[in-house]
């Protein structure tokens, strides 16, 4: 049964990779800052100030220690030490045809013997594109499939209900998949699911990259750059007011800066922003909602 | 004593003479827009984008109705029909030399004649200029003295406490005055009271002309243009991640774009901004904690 130690390994191998191939594919070079934290553990955080990506962050984590009582009564739990390694990733790119997104796998355990693995995949485009949406979503459930077919409809559904900005009545992006707590049960062993969780890692750049080099070369207008800067403001609500992943580190006093690597390096915001009919604005805006069945949308 | 219906009357005359102000000193013109909530009440949303203020809102609300439940249980109260009016400001000035003001005054009362007053004024310099915050501390401490030597001291304490940005360790600004759940006791009638609200509310522009006057002239560089922005970006963390009264209204289902008036028109995220050694923006940064008593502070 996979241990802690080799958890850690393979999400650094895992950020290793991705950021390689960043770095290729932009052109720029990623900074690293390494820390620790004063509980025990530390991270690598990484940026990406590129060519092609605005900014970006891929960071990876492995951190220790006792856990506050703040979240000792949100998990329910009893007073234990924890261990809890992960890497998350967001991407905000130049060009507004090109779509944000974000990465999490994460693993979680404590002294009791409790351990879960989580994470996920979620697309923002400022733009929805049907076929890219197909694509993004065909993916996702090519890498659920391999290990379960419950897997896809249930986190699909799952990211739906999560990435939803509920003071805007709408969904951050197109969704994705979301999972958490993933422990073993009848039908899955610890190394079935971490598995699976590093599928989820290794699904990242295929993605992404057809995604960058389908639309960066893409020309735009001013109105479609002022579009991702409204849609990048909706962007930073959802994860300051919304996001549990955030409002956990903030509350665990995490590294702020290495959290809010996730917003992007401008946004704005416009009063009563609206729409125009039957443009593509509106398309996008109208595809905000859950529950939208991408892999049969017929374009 | 006065009753609410009283209380919403002068809270709109108080927005009508601070908007007409505003027109005249900024050139630009308000746009209003009148809206009703579902459960009872509503509101004149009224937003300036103008000359010196890029993004600014003038907000007048009086709803009622029954509250949510999570609001009676962060109240400990029972179920009951509440009202609730006030005025909310925030300006987001053009002139990174002028500062961000913020101004509130609120009034709650429910079914079972519990009644309180809220509010305050705060300031948010880009740039902290040690003569405009003594200035403003000393106009904030002469209409609380008018009421109650007690007030300034106590309210300027509890703003230091509450404009703090926790996960920056740092406060928003420099302050100013904050309150809430002032009732009658055996100091004050309900009169007292309001009388006292109404007069922070009438500081408001003598304080805010004066700041904008004596800098909006001034020449300012990219660099604290740049400066500008990333503070900027804190107020929204603030605002987002902290505030009380901005998740309130998102919690009670508020109208989304009247709640997030405060936040600015642009605003940047740069990875780990540091400040350089003796600079102006080091002046500042340092500035940025509790407990600076700037009536006595020494230029």
């Amino acid at each position: 049964m996979i241990q802690k130690e080799k958890i850690k390994e393979k999400f650094q191998d895992l950020q290793d990779d991705i950021c390689k191939t960043l770095e290729i594919v932009d052109g720029g070079s990623f900074h690293e800052d390494l820390w620790e934290r004063e509980g025990g553990g530390g991270g690598r955080t990484r940026i990406l100030q590129g060519n092609k990506i605005e900014k970006g962050g891929v960071n990876f984590s492995a951190v220790s220690g006792v856990l506050p009582d703040k979240i000792l009564q949100a998990l329910q739990i009893e007073k234990s030490n924890f261990f809890a390694t992960g890497v998350s990733i967001v991407l905000h790119p130049k060009n507004p045809l090109v779509p944000i997104i974000h990465m999490n796998v994460r693993y979680f355990e404590m002294d009791n013997g409790t351990w879960w693995f989580g994470g996920g995949i979620d697309l923002t485009p400022h733009y929805i594109n049907p076929t890219d949406a197909i694509f993004f979503h065909e993916m996702l459930k090519n890498t659920c499939d391999k290990h379960s077919a419950a897997y896809y409809p249930k986190f699909k559904k799952w990211a739906d209900d999560y990435f939803y900005i509920k003071h805007r009545k709408e969904t951050r992006g197109i969704g994705g998949i979301f999972f958490d707590r993933l422990s073993y049960n009848d039908n899955f062993t610890k190394d079935q699911r971490f598995d699976f969780v590093l599928d989820v890692g290794n699904t990242f750049c295929p993605i992404y990259l057809n995604l960058l080099h389908k639309n960066e070369n893409r020309s735009f207008t001013e109105k479609q750059k002022e579009w991702q800067l409204v849609r990048r403001g909706r962007y930073v609500e959802f994860n300051l007011v919304w996001d549990k992943g955030t409002k956990f580190g903030l509350d665990t006093d995490g590294r702020t800066e290495s959290i809010l690597m996730s917003l992007p390096a401008q946004a704005n915001w416009v009063y009563n922003h609206k729409v125009e009919d039957k443009s593509e604005e509106k398309f996008t805006q109208d595809h905000l909602i859950k529950g939208i069945d991408w892999i049969n949308y017929t374009v």
